[in-house]
């Protein structure tokens, strides 16, 4: 892993944005930038070495970084002291950055009263545009996350039967991307928001809105996890909606697949074909140079133009704005396909795009792939076979 | 649910603490004050009717809501104005509390814009200490949580074999609590701390520290989820610890049982029962009045009386200093066994109290059980059978 390049390229970053350091707490940027995800404080000078002050484990930590210098965290009350000796460019007066859209104030207040010499400002942008584009360790483990996704579905699809309970399908995927190595957990930026695999559920329950920022929601279980399975049964007839992702040595994967036992009515097929139009328009757009926005603009106009702009993306105030999300660590990374990213699309951006169509009361159909931009355009990493999985009522096979 | 009872105390910590308000933006403590997940602001005036300001989704709130009005959060520029027509005591200057534990950095300043009267304090000890005491509804969650363990060990446990991998254990586990309705994660307040079911894992491996505060690290699958569950085999001989917790309805459970395929070796065996001696002392103690340092000092000058001092609660600098913490929507809430911790229980605290050994390069050794506060003492709210699980090699069952 390659982290001593990243951590190079943020203090180019900070260099050019006239800061002396970046104070990394958030773990996941943590174990971006060294390969470990110890609890503590990245300190990354502008220039001169990173030295990672670690809370807990101190000896995990030093057998796991891969780019930083650990050192125990130790007392806060003596820890300006030892940063000041570790980087002297810190010791005085100097302008540091953390990403404010996942510290918590009282770790920022804690970071003042220890470092009062600096003063601090949101560094979330500069570390979310660094980790926008992958390198090919972060590319080999989004593929074997496609992979599992693809195996397990290939496994707990064919259980399904007619009144399964969602919950019940979602713990067939679940049990076989486990015990194949999925982390358990998909992570998400956005503070307060969080994932497990995602959502197999099917009907009204699916789509049902939640508070999490996806054109799906679902019933849930309890009003304490309102999105994705519920205890609803999945019924002939129904769009089944398998948007399903895992978490494979860190890096989430995200793919739907719209099935359905027996025949789809006529206008839900028709919102599946468009779903899948949507998505080959996008695909013939989507290389280097491309701005996100637009994709986003066109995705809307097709919509519109096939007459199903008001089930698109959602329903109603419930619609999200956006068709697609960078994915790696974290599955809401950037860029995002929605309007105000002017950001042009570059080599190793990964991108999950998900035309999806909602109506009320009867279900959600859609399609979603991951992937990852190239030189020339695209490449695919989520493999499941397209199109709609029509399954059959007395053995659950896909067709 | 009584969410209105707990709006009520919390206002009257509020007028205690000479507060206007309290702004509730973790999702775990809308959800306590008002029984919705959805996502918004939950303002809480010192007098008055709370209102529920909602991202989304408003329908799903106005839906669940059993305290709160809900209503669009919509624009933050107009916010103001509406929050002044609601709640007039709010309109001027005003003191208002949110709790600084969870909430961002970036979103206390897009707080302080939109609301640039008021000035902010951290009220994280507020919604913690009202959390405290669990009301019957809580406790009939926390109950089947139990229950549900109880349940999917019996399922899963008579599955191991010899040489299984630590994941294949902890996915039959899992398999048979999300079938049951287990939410698929277990909430952690501390930021940038996750857990999803807890620990399955043996020998060597489970002895390895992690950055989770807790006394068993696991080597887990990965840098990326450095605890719990790993790829290493369970091997016979070896103590298996069985940390697992799930979280039905939103409550979570927490209960630890060491199994071992064959015999433990004598010293980890005496260990094991020093783990019960030293719970059964805690026990005798637990009543309400009983002062949570001193149960923690307690438990400490029992294992250096046992001669196991090194060993208790984790090893060398990875120890930890606690043995019990309260449990509810989250497994780290308050109380905690821990010294500095002044607090006298009182009747409806549950806490899950778990003292441990760890023996590097062996394994680690414990029992964990969580409890209910009574008025005359306690009552234990875990099932599952007490006592080291001897299992037979040839087939996995606990004798």
């Amino acid at each position: 892993m390659s982290t001593l390049n990243r951590i190079n390229r943020l203090q180019s970053m900070l260099r050019e944005q006239r800061l002396d350091g970046f104070v990394a707490t958030h773990p996941i940027d943590i174990f971006y930038l060294t390969g470990t995800m110890q609890s503590g404080f990245l300190v990354v000078p502008a220039a001169g070495e990173a030295v990672f002050y670690v809370r807990r484990s101190v000896a995990r930590a030093a057998e796991e970084s891969t780019s930083a210098r650990v050192e125990p965290l130790g007392s806060l009350k003596t820890w300006k002291e030892r940063v000041a000796a570790n980087t002297p460019a810190l010791a005085g007066a100097c302008a540091l950055a953390a990403a404010f859209d996942t510290l918590v104030v009282d770790g920022l207040e804690r970071l003042k009263a220890a470092l009062p010499q600096a003063s601090w400002t949101n560094g979330a942008s500069i570390v979310r545009t660094l980790r926008m584009a992958k390198d090919e360790a972060e590319l080999s483990c989004i593929r074997r996350a496609a992979k599992l996704v693809d195996e397990a579905l290939a496994e707990a699809v064919p259980k399904l039967v007619p009144g399964m309970r969602e919950i019940e399908l979602l713990a067939e995927i679940e049990y076989a991307l486990r015990r194949r190595g999925h982390l358990g957990l998909m992570r998400v930026r956005a503070a307060g928001s969080e994932l497990v695999t995602g959502i197999a559920a099917s009907g009204a329950a699916v789509a049902k809105p939640s508070a999490f920022d996806g054109p799906a929601g679902g019933e849930g279980l309890h009003p304490a996890f309102s999105k994705g399975a519920g205890w609803s049964r999945i019924e002939p007839g129904e769009p089944i909606l398998l948007d399903i992702g895992c978490n494979v040595d860190g890096y989430v994967i995200d793919q739907t697949r719209t099935a359905v036992i027996g025949e789809l009515p006529a206008d839900l097929l028709a919102a599946y074909e468009a779903s899948e139009t949507i998505l080959r328009a996008i695909e013939e757009r989507l290389r280097p140079g491309a701005i996100c926005e637009e994709l986003y603009e066109l995705s809307l106009s097709l919509a519109a133009e096939l007459g199903l702009a008001e089930h698109y993306m959602g329903f109603g105030p419930d619609a999200v704005k956006f068709v697609g999300h960078g994915i790696g660590l974290e599955i809401d990374e950037w860029p995002v396909l929605a309007r105000g990213f002017r950001t042009a699309l570059e080599p190793g951006m990964v991108l999950a795009i998900e035309p999806k169509f909602t109506y009320p009361g009867r279900g959600v159909v859609g399609i979603e792939n991951t992937y990852v931009i190239t030189p020339d355009g695209f490449e695919k990493l989520t493999i499941s076979r397209e199109g709609l999985w029509k399954l059959q009522p007395d053995m659950g096979l896909p067709l």
